[in-house]
Formats: structure tokens, sequence, C-alpha cells
């Protein structure tokens, strides 16, 4: 049965079209929603746009992170909402609404993955399919108090979802307890290519750390040493190849380029009316230069091996997943960007490197909660969730 | 076949389905659209909304007004954009854009059939269903230069389309040229329960023509000579009952408590995020009093009695039908509202005493189309365009 009820605002408003899955199965007992950039037989693809679901028509076939999980005995209830062309990390969808934070109703839920986070802290769903591009699973999963993880790029299918930035883009998912995300992360991830040993090598960047401020890092304090004293005191190291600013630089370049190769074709075909922060990201990723986006994948390929060479097999950041807490549904758009420009300097590391993130809901400040994240090796997502597992248990 | 390219965004850009017509019949030959609140079979009906799209599902069955042109031959092209909940009259869309004004592109369409008036005026199609509240066929007819009509209230059906405010809305259509505009209302109006007589009674309402500059006026005058030599001079009357600021007053809050009955639901489910102007419109319609709306209804019918005494059954009202052509494109929005406005007094005599109105495209001024009108009484909608095919012609 698909939900009818949906006081999150959670879910797009489609009309319900039951999606067959197994009867029974290692999901079995657990609802899930899927974020609308992933095809459901029966429904349109609206990609949190006007006119990308207008142009949609009814897909027939489900994207296959969908039907692993309805094959794994999951019940499908509906799809959830996401920022307009998922390029954006705040929840705010200026053509479709907002989603209710059911962590801090007062808060913006964070994006782009905004519906599924929703619906999963406001207790519509057990789980949710988002994808990940520079933070849309993590930033909200921080923000709305749940688990959740951005694994190694490509490890999980994107086909039959709509593209933002392919070299970035992920498939991710949510939970609100620990044993939960397990048991997803079970069906999603299977067994790790790289698993982690049995004592992982703790990493504390500090300049990652440096990026937040002293009231959310002291927030975080009993969460980072809940970890240490599962997985070993964290030792100092350095994220940055050259500095915080080049990665934040080269990823906004190459995941804007890529962006409006995606999407530009559509926006200028349509003139499409983009909302408040989307306008401004794709008039500017529309005018990026080849010479600066040459020099980004150049840059790229450097961090990616640099950050190969610090995590090594069993390497692990702890870093915070967010500068702080989900900003106030009040809060207005230079708010907004100067809070989405110091979260993206956090969050590209995982995306720059292709790597996994795991974010965990260990800590609260202000009444909201913050996430604290642990990043792994390439193909050593199964082996972080068991890590977040064993400390959030 | 239906249209593949859309130069003028003039069509809601869905998947392109066929909807069977008549082989032949009375307007084989003629191609049209359907604004965007009219059911068409194989497609959603999305009345501007993106929430409404949503929610919409595929139709299954053709509204009655779109049946009527298939059986008559008329082969359907598409489903053209409104503006949001059709609750404007400027064609600016904040979630689906802006369709092309084919008589002067760097100026509004107009709306709400917004798209209906872009599409024939960039002669993608010879017709095209709108809707008329409270203006949104003759607004659009005016500034893109096409015949348009307002039927009188109830005559042709809006069954399987989405109310605005079902005591003013009608079903209308547009053409460029009096004769396909002829052949079109012959279909949809049929024979006239009341026919003007041979010989009218031309009526010129001084107080309409008071609301309107002098450039506007002088850029009016050879057509108003025009019809008088066709239809005999004009009588000088008065339109308003009370005053003009009155009749405003009056359809505005009978025109917002019924679409606040109507979309609130929607609204307020969804904390819909509606765009400028609408918003606000909204948010006025939401708190009208009780008592402001019997006071408004009352006038309504004193105002009926006076203006159905006023044309008896040979009175043709001739009046301006815009105070001036299409504002630019560059217009903000306190200009479009102080437009509309004037423009709604204008408007709302056809609407308060549910009479028809047909829009002629016979004056120019800026390089932009302006329209003048007739209304003529309740019934003789059929001869009115006939009137304005021996003006035209």
């Amino acid at each position: 049965m698909l939900l009818a009820h949906d006081p999150a605002r959670a879910f797009v408003p489609y009309p319900a079209v039951p999606v067959p899955g197994a009867p029974t199965g290692p999901l079995s007992g657990l609802s899930f929603g899927a974020k609308d950039l992933f095809d459901v037989a029966g429904y349109p693809t609206g990609g949190g746009s006007p006119l990308v679901l207008a142009m949609s028509g009814i897909k027939t076939v489900n994207a296959p992170s969908v039907q692993r999980l309805l094959d794994a005995g999951a019940r499908f209830v509906g799809k959830t909402h996401t920022d307009e062309f998922a390029f954006s990390m705040n929840g705010r969808n200026a053509h479709f609404g907002t989603p209710i934070n059911g962590a801090a109703p007062d808060r913006i839920p964070g994006g782009s993955s905004s519906g599924s986070a929703s619906a999963v802290s406001n207790r519509l769903c057990d789980t949710a399919l988002g994808t990940d591009t520079g933070g849309s699973v993590r930033a909200p999963a921080s923000h709305c108090g749940l688990y959740g993880i951005r694994p190694t790029h490509g490890r999980v299918s994107l086909q039959r979802a709509l593209d933002l930035s392919p070299s970035f883009d992920t498939c991710g998912f949510f939970a609100r307890d620990a044993t939960t995300f397990a048991r997803v992360a079970d069906v999603m991830l299977g067994a790790d290519p790289a698993p982690l040993p049995a004592r992982v090598r703790l990493l504390r960047p500090a300049d990652a750390w440096a990026l937040i401020g002293d009231e959310p890092a002291a927030a975080l304090a009993q969460a980072v040493s809940r970890v240490e004293s599962v997985a070993g005191a964290a030792s100092p190291c350095t994220l940055a190849l050259d500095s915080i600013d080049a990665m934040y630089t080269a990823y906004r370049q190459l995941q804007g380029r890529e962006a409006w190769v995606v999407d530009g074709p559509t926006i200028e075909r349509f003139a499409a009316p983009l909302g408040p922060g989307v306008a401004e990201r794709f008039a500017w990723s529309s005018r990026l230069t080849d010479a600066e986006v040459a020099a980004a994948s150049v840059f790229r390929e450097r961090f990616r091996t640099h950050l190969a060479a610090l995590l090594g097999t069993d390497g692990v950041l702890v870093l915070p997943t967010m500068p702080d807490v989900a900003p106030l549904l009040s809060a207005d758009e230079a708010a907004l960007d100067a809070y989405r420009a110091n979260a993206i300097r956090l969050l590209c590391t995982a995306g720059l490197a292709g790597v996994p993130q795991v974010s965990m809901p260990l800590a609260r400040r202000l009444g909201a909660p913050l996430g604290l994240s642990l990043i792994g090796p390439a193909g050593s997502d199964r082996s972080l969730v068991a890590l977040a597992q064993a400390i959030g248990g």
C-alpha cells in the first residue's frame, strides 16, 4: 500500500500506483521512498523541475537500485522531493516546496535528497534512496539526524536515474538507526571489494576541522571520543593537497561544467525559470571555460592520488559532515549561499576522490542534529557502515 | 501529427500522444491547441502548477470542448501553457516560463491563456482553446493581435477543465483572421439563442474609454470609425452602475473568494510555492470576509440587471479591450500590477454581467497590436462574431 497521508510534504503527490516487490527477503517489513530522480514504473520522473516532469511521461521500468530494494522485500511507498535539478543543498524547491525536517521542523531539511531525508526523519518510511553529487545525501542526513552514505563512486547503480554531474553522482540511502542502515547496506552494497581491516588507522584532518566553529566542534567532541574508543586514537593529518580552497574551486568547476552539459540544453530550450540559487549556479556553470575545467581535472587526478596514499587500505578519516546544524527556514539566500560554500569545502573530499563517506547522527546543538562522518578508501563502504554500527550501537 | 518544434515555447512539453479526431468536417485542415486546463486523453492536466501537474495522472477522456473541435475535423497539436492556476493576466509563469508573443516578441503575451495566444500568433496552430475568467482570452488576444472571444457565461462547456472561479469561468478561443474565427465559432457556439438584429444599436461607454490614455485612444480611433461605418454611429452611454471602482472591487472579491475555495486546499496542503503576483493574489483572496463577498454578490445582481437593460436585444458596446499594448517583457511586478488593475476595470463588465465579448485586432501602437472589443447581450455570441467578421473582413 502506498502512502496516503504525507504531513511532512516529503513525497511528490503523484497518483499512487502499486509497485510490486518480493513478498519476503532481507528487507521484509521495511518501507522505502525513492528520490524523484530514479525511475519507478507507473510514475513520471520529475527531477524537481516542472519542465522535466512535463517531459517525463510515465516510466515503465524501475531503476535497478529501486528494483534491488523491491527484490529484497522492501515496500515502496512513494517518490520523494528533490531540489530543482538536484542542484542545491538546502531542500528548498521554488516549484514544489520544502519538505519538513523531522528532527528540527524549524530548520531546512538539506538537499538535494530533501524528501528522502524528510520522509525517513518523519517516520513515513524506514529508508529512502537519495543521490549524492556534492553532499546531497550527507547534508540532509546531518541536518535531519539520520545515518546516510555516499558510496564509492560507481559502486551503486544510477541507471535510469537523472544525472547531475556524472563523474560525481552516486546513489546513497538513509536510515534512522544503525541496524536498519546496515540491513539496507547489505542489500545495496553487498560485500566490499576492499574491506577495512579489523583495526583501522583513524585520521583527524586538522584542516577540515578548522573549517567549523568552536561551538559545533565542541558539540561533536563527545562523538569523536566515542569513535576513538571504538576505533583507536585519531592521528592528525592534512586533507588538502594545495589548499581547501583549491579543492573547493576544482570541485565546483568540474561539477558545474558537467551540470551545464547535462541540464543546459533543457534550461536553454525552455528558458526554464529556475529557483533562487539554482539559477545563479547554472548561469555561473554556463560561463566556465575549457581551460578552467581542464586545470580542475588535472587537480582532481592529483588529489585522488594524494587521498588514496593518505588512506592506504586501513585509513579512516573522522570529520564533521557539515559546518553546523541546519540553517533556520527563515534564512535568506545570501546566508544559505555562505553556509553552502563552507559546507562544500568539507564535503568535496569524498566527491573529488570518489571515496565513500558515512554520516552518523551522533551530536546535537541548539536542539538540532549534527552529523559526524567517516571517510574510507574506495571500496570500503560496507566496512564503514559496520564501523558506524559499532560506534552507534 | 503532433508538433515537434515549438520555438515560441507555447506548448507544455508533454510527450506527444496522438489524439484521434474526425477525418473530415467543418474544421478540416485547421490545427488547434488546448490550454492546459482542459483534459485531453493521453495527457496530464497541469493548470500551470507543478503540484497540480504531479497530482494529475494521465487523463483518459477528452473535455467536451476539445472533443467538439476533434469531431469537427480539427487536428490537435498540443496542450498550451497557462499562468499558474490561471490566476494571472500577464503570461509569465514562474515555473514554466513565458510563451513568446508572436506579434510583439519583446512584450508579454498576456494570460492566463498565454500559450494558446502564443501558439496562434506564432502560426504554430490555427486556433486554440482558452478560458476567460477575468480577461484570460481577451487580454492575450489584444496583446498578440488575435481575434478572441469570451462567450456568454455557461454557453461553451467547461466540463473536464480545471476551475478558477466557476461563476466567471468561460471557454473561449483565438484565431488570426476573422474567417477562421467565424468557422470555429460555428462549431463551438452553434446558433445564437438571442441573435442580434441586422441593425444593432452601437454604444460607446464614456466611462470605459476614460480609463485609457489619449495615445491608445487615438490609436483605436480609426478602428472605431470602421465599426461605426459597418454598424452605425455609436451613442454615448455609461457602463458603471455606481462607479467603475465598485465594479472592480466586486469582481475581484467574488473571483478571489471562488479561486480560494477552488485552489486554497491544494495551496495550503502543499504549502505550494507560488510565483510573484499569484502568491499575493491568493493571500489576498484567503482573507476576504463573508460580508464582503455577500455585498459583492448583491452588487453583481444589480449590475447584471443594469447591463441587460442597457443592451436590450440590440445593443452592442464598443470599447477598448485593454488599456494599452502589452507591457514589455522587462516590466517589473509593480508595473504589471498597476496595468492589471486598470485592465480589470475594463474587462470586468462582461464578467460581472455574464455577457459575450469579442476582441478584434484592429489597431497598433508602438509596433504592437491593440484590440477593440464588442460586447453584446447574453446569447448573442455568434452574432458578435459575424459583426466582427463584417468589420474586419
